[in-house]
């Protein structure tokens, strides 16, 4: 069967492999791969710069975006024909506190492994073998935007750490800004307006399908930082940009939070007025924190997300699907691109 | 009657003033001051830096860390001779959601007050008149330490807040840095020490009452950061040393929380590498947050935490107790003070 493979730690040794069919011993679920989505963490496999082949190989099939179908589950848990969605992460044997309780998004020793990124292969395989527990179901009416499942469990994840942390205190947010218009920003805007809160998203782009995903949410867009109403509650970042990070830490209102998920490159000096950043910090009680992965709770809120969104907006986001065997060409991004699928 | 008092906005424009008796319009307790202490804040006011007079008054009452003796209360719930700290912070009278359910601290609006700080005479005058409800009773015991009160409720705030934070997630912290050992530091120390947990203090110098008051709490004292261990799992920054807090946000564990204390001034430039510390905070789930002030529940467990403390070991940390006529010199810091006290 065939498979995107990638060599870490080598740039651009991307291939289609003919790799033998998915040892039983992975898992009782057979699943035909039917789609993988493209992020930044894939094309900084493909760089070279991330990711670790499984023990004992070389090569590392890419993928933890995944949409398969239930070929055959001897488990008897899940039905053939059933749309699903692998988990990316996967506790170790000897798990943390956090992975005991099935929270490994939470991992505090970092002995994790994550499909398609860190020491086992990816669902970018025509057929792959799981256990179900390792699998979502998700609703039959998302088979052409399920592959955006995963993506949306990471800022299910993120609202769920801001709602977590926001009850140190009382009192809910009002506006919220989503920084980058990416899948993950607009997703994160997704889920703020499901909240009936005001959402603002900042981008850089005044064309592209950007400006009119945003709208047609009922969010506000803006293409520079001048518009962007001064105090908002919540900051949603998606960018990574690190000196954006650092101006965002003084826009929030008191009490502000900002969660991070952009994850940027080790490296990006830059000068900061950091007695400021501080001292708004202590008087208004600010938080800033990272958010990254997410467990069961938040692939199943995520699936209830996506149940309820409109098809036709979750489908515009998807703005390139491409066949296996044009794999070259979903990994090249092009300045219009939301979201670009690889159809397996 | 003599009070201390200052003109805010004008450096060192500070005297023993003689004021009329306090109004009865002020409240039912009439309370003798017997002490306050001196901190970073006072010493920001009295250069001008901070600080806002009573609307109608050009001169403040300085001293938000009080201690005083019930002289009288016609409300009949505090009796003649309790000992008693006031609150700094009092709510506006149209209050927000956080200050309607008496969680002041974390005031969403800005519109509060603070004694001695704020646009409220501080607790630095022979008598004063407060309602009640805007003080807090503490046991006779504590009549040499009690006006480390306010100090402590300020770290029972911070650790109140950290544990509704860490409560994102599962698994306890193990072990803590507190950076700096001025009184914050060490108090916030001490609360570490009472949680069971494993404590290390940061600061610069090697001699003077610091390094022996730590190690008497049972932590380690660290005069450089070399000696530090890689990763702690909580963070309690008390310097506001600008450079400090970036360093801190790449030193803690998987879902390490920070939490700053120390304010800073603005306009201390800095090059940090942004990108690394928002990959690490994105990567490790962590988190950054500020800390400031304190509502009744926090100076209730400041009481209960002094009440069951050494107080031979609290005793030391006043290094300096100095009569009301030598106020000058208590405004002026030297190395070896941690915290100074003006007695009434």
């Amino acid at each position: 069967m065939r498979a995107l493979t990638v060599r870490p730690g080598t740039p651009n040794d991307v291939e289609l492999s003919d790799l033998p069919e998915p040892d039983d011993a992975q898992g009782r679920v057979l699943v035909q791969g039917l789609a993988i989505g493209i992020c930044g963490t894939d094309r900084e496999i493909v760089a070279g710069d991330y990711g670790e082949a499984p023990p004992g190989a070389d090569r590392l099939v890419l993928g933890h975006e995944g949409l398969g179908r239930v070929l055959q589950d001897s488990s008897g848990e899940l039905s053939a024909g059933d749309l699903v969605v692998g988990f990316v992460r996967r506790p170790d044997p000897v798990p943390c506190v956090n992975c005991a309780a099935g929270e490994w998004d939470m991992c505090r020793n970092g002995r994790y492994t994550e499909h398609g990124i860190k020491a086992l292969h990816g669902f970018g395989a025509e057929r792959y073998r799981l256990e179900p527990d390792r699998l979502v179901r998700v609703d039959q009416s998302l088979e052409a935007t399920g592959v955006l499942l995963e993506p949306t469990s990471v800022v299910a994840k993120a609202w769920d750490q801001i709602e977590r942390i926001g009850a140190r205190a009382h009192g809910r947010p009002h506006r919220v800004l989503v920084t980058g218009a990416g899948p993950i920003g607009l997703l994160a805007a997704l889920l703020a307006v499901q909240r009936d809160l005001e959402v603002h998203v900042l981008d850089q782009v005044t064309d592209g399908p950007k400006p009119g995903l945003v709208a047609d949410l009922g969010a506000t867009y803006h293409a520079a930082p001048g518009t962007v109403p001064e105090e908002v509650d919540v900051v949603v970042e998606c960018t990574g940009a690190a000196q954006l990070v650092f101006d965002l830490m003084r826009r929030t209102a008191h009490n502000g939070i900002v969660c991070l998920t952009g994850v940027s490159s080790a490296g990006r000096r830059l000068t900061v007025d950091g007695g400021a950043i501080n001292r708004e910090l202590v008087l208004e009680n600010d938080v800033v924190f990272g958010s990254v992965n997410a467990n069961r709770r938040h692939y199943e809120a995520a699936a209830a997300a996506l149940a309820t969104a409109d098809p036709a907006w979750l489908a515009r986001l998807i703005t390139r699907r491409v066949p296996l065997s044009e794999y070259a060409d979903v990994l090249r991004q092009r300045p219009t691109d939301v979201k670009v699928v690889l159809e397996l």
